[in-house]
């Protein structure tokens, strides 16, 4: 019977273009901060068609969101679902298509009244980007440890508005949807994302299935000097932030990834102060974001970083203080959700291969707390976190067909 | 008659301690933007005691604003000031010592009824710093050549607040004080100035006379890449702004001021986007500030950071826009100037140094137009443009008694 259950493609597809209204900005991308406005907007659509199709609307005091449809059995139910925030210049694909995908699950069993012994919930993590506050994926974080870290209630955006604010004007947004605990048992989590790659595409192969995730730190690093006047100020009398963070970030895209083809670094985010065109800067701030596939790895670059760091600085009259702000250790997803994702595949007949992610996910931290897994699409030339960010409508179809029998898959398991 | 002539030195301080309250910063110092709120509150205060003595108090387009003290004879009046804005984090002498010390004098004059052939006329320029609106010196710059460049009507703040519309709002609070034309024939000009420089305070010599001052350049530099995942995107695949334009810093670093005592370089103003952290930045700008005494040698240097532009960007897959938003040729001041302040400096028995001027100042436009000069007072260990820079009160009264002087030997001069 699974290989004739199909997804309604013309209705998912319409409804990203729904949610994708929702922040547009004007290159064909998405701009939905974490827990603004827009963020609320977009909860409200979603729950409103929940409410249209009967299902259960909750949500915790971390502002996740969950709609549950019911099984036969009163166990704890099986997850899927993703993120509605975006990166500030985001695509509309990028956490999006994996809440519609799941809700799309959702409304197929109820439109097919196909009856799972488990119950099955659609979840909206909070946050998962962190590019509004940080650390990311904060939702699942908090889901997974059963509590909201108390330095997180510190948490400003750069304008100032606090976390803790934020979080209690999106819960209070949503009156209809009752609080739920933070955190309970669930029978698995499953997540389809766009891979933020370019293998799938490369190799013309329409879904991935994901084996694992690799580490992510970020470091914060503040290297304090003094301000000064540019026309007067030789260059003895210096000590000069910019120019002493240039040596730094210089030797770390010198030394990181070209000596290491599985590392990643980036530095994002950068802010100089005072911030006038003729003083000298008495303070830059810049946040250094390093992975790797293997944790050894990744202490091994951690460390390179911190020694970079003390020896440019050394000589500058500047000071530097380096703080982790973030820190996700790989993970491998359990070979029995990747089993139950293949065999889905083979049965609708979709061509898949395994692959690690090199982005992280809500499925990251899941993965502490139930058996997870990960579908991906291709996405065009593997580009997101920009407004061009793009996959094909059949790619979207497909991914979210192997979503569907994959729950279904899991689920029957659990049966028996 | 000269040298029993001082200024009043516990008024001058209780000004600069009045006007320092307006803006003042927790750390001591003074944000006062261009055109601003408190920009307004500093011209109204000062236009009042303007007022109180019976002064003329007129603006022109620019917002320049002129307090006249006439003299004997109708011709063009001698001209002494400088500016009430200050930078972000900056100063409570930076301009303010001018402006006040320059009023002062216009008060000593009255107060023993001194009658000057010429008429001497307090000048406040807006927006010397450029730190709101680039370039710097607008007030100056405008008045000297006549008339507002047309391209200025686009310049906004970093919030998007427009130039035009803030000198409007300035002008307007200001209804007391009717609009004159912009730029005038005047006899001279002279600005008592913080040195913003170590070298009379090192020396423990109260007052310097400036013979020039060495040019300045701003270049902005636009590098454009492309905004990727940070945790997908490999190495080969990234066109990373921010790599792109660290090499080019780095090398700005280590090429330029290292290789030529009388130059200076300075990246004071820097901005990523889209700016999260887990993101490859798609475009960086930021600003060159260039200087030096030697026109030809300026001239050498800003060919060096373009060719340094092109070199480093080459490979990076990035593009690079170099505009030049700022070009002030170095100046020389007349002699008769100069002479005329030693002399003045001699009758007070104050000991004085020649010194070119690291910092540019509205005394470098003015100069185009009329005979100009400057005279230097030490602050402390050199610093300007932050919250601890300070002045002696010693030297603050030594600085305008002999401006004071100077102005009344110029005058003198203008009868002969």
């Amino acid at each position: 019977m699974s290989t004739t259950l199909h997804i309604d493609g013309d209705r998912l597809l319409k409804r990203l273009d729904q949610f994708a209204a929702i922040g547009a900005t004007p290159g064909g991308g998405v701009n939905r901060p974490a827990l603004s406005a827009l963020d609320q907007q977009a909860r409200r659509l979603l729950s409103e068609l929940a409410f249209a199709r009967g299902f259960r609307v909750e949500q915790d005091q971390m502002a996740n969101l969950y709609i549950r449809r019911e099984g036969a059995a009163n166990v704890p139910p099986f997850v899927i679902g993703s993120h509605l925030d975006s990166q500030p210049m985001g695509g509309r694909f990028d956490g999006a298509l994996g809440v519609l995908a799941a809700f799309e699950v959702l409304e197929t069993l109820e439109d097919r009244s196909v009856e799972t012994h488990t119950p099955v919930e659609v979840v909206v993590w909070t946050n998962e980007e962190g590019s509004r506050f940080a650390p990311g994926a904060m939702g699942s974080r908090a889901f997974s440890s059963g509590a909201i870290p108390p330095e997180w209630k510190e948490a400003k955006d750069q304008d100032g508005v606090g976390l803790d604010q934020e979080l209690t004007a999106t819960v209070a947004a949503l009156p209809e949807a009752p609080l739920r605990p933070l955190g309970a048992p669930i029978a698995g989590y499953l997540e389809l994302h766009i891979e933020q790659g370019p293998v799938l595409e490369e190799e013309e192969i329409p879904v991935g299935i994901v084996t694992g995730i690799q580490g992510t730190r970020w470091l914060k690093i503040s290297v304090s000097g003094e301000a000064a006047h540019a026309g007067t100020t030789g260059l003895a009398f210096r000590k000069d932030a910019l120019a002493a963070s240039t040596s730094v970030m210089k030797r770390f895209y010198d030394e990181i990834m070209p000596k290491d083809q599985n590392a990643r670094l980036t530095i994002g985010r950068l802010s100089v102060s005072p911030g006038s065109i003729n003083t000298i800067p008495a303070a830059v701030d810049f946040y250094v974001d390093l992975r790797h596939r293997n944790n050894e790895r990744l202490n091994d670059l951690e460390a390179r970083v911190r020694d970079i760091c003390l020896a440019e600085t050394r000589s500058t009259g500047c000071q530097v203080v380096i703080e982790k702000v973030l820190d996700m250790a790989p993970v491998a997803f359990p070979d029995k959700m990747i089993e139950v994702t293949e065999e889905a595949a083979r049965k609708l007949g979709l061509p898949a291969r395994r692959l690690v992610s090199g982005a992280f996910h809500d499925a990251l931290f899941v993965a502490g707390v139930a058996p997870a897994g990960m579908i991906f699409v291709p996405c065009r030339k593997g580009r997101s976190h920009c407004e061009d960010e793009h996959v094909e409508p059949s790619a979207t179809i497909a991914g979210c067909n192997l979503l569907l029998h994959t729950a279904i898959g899991y689920c029957k398991l659990n049966v028996g």
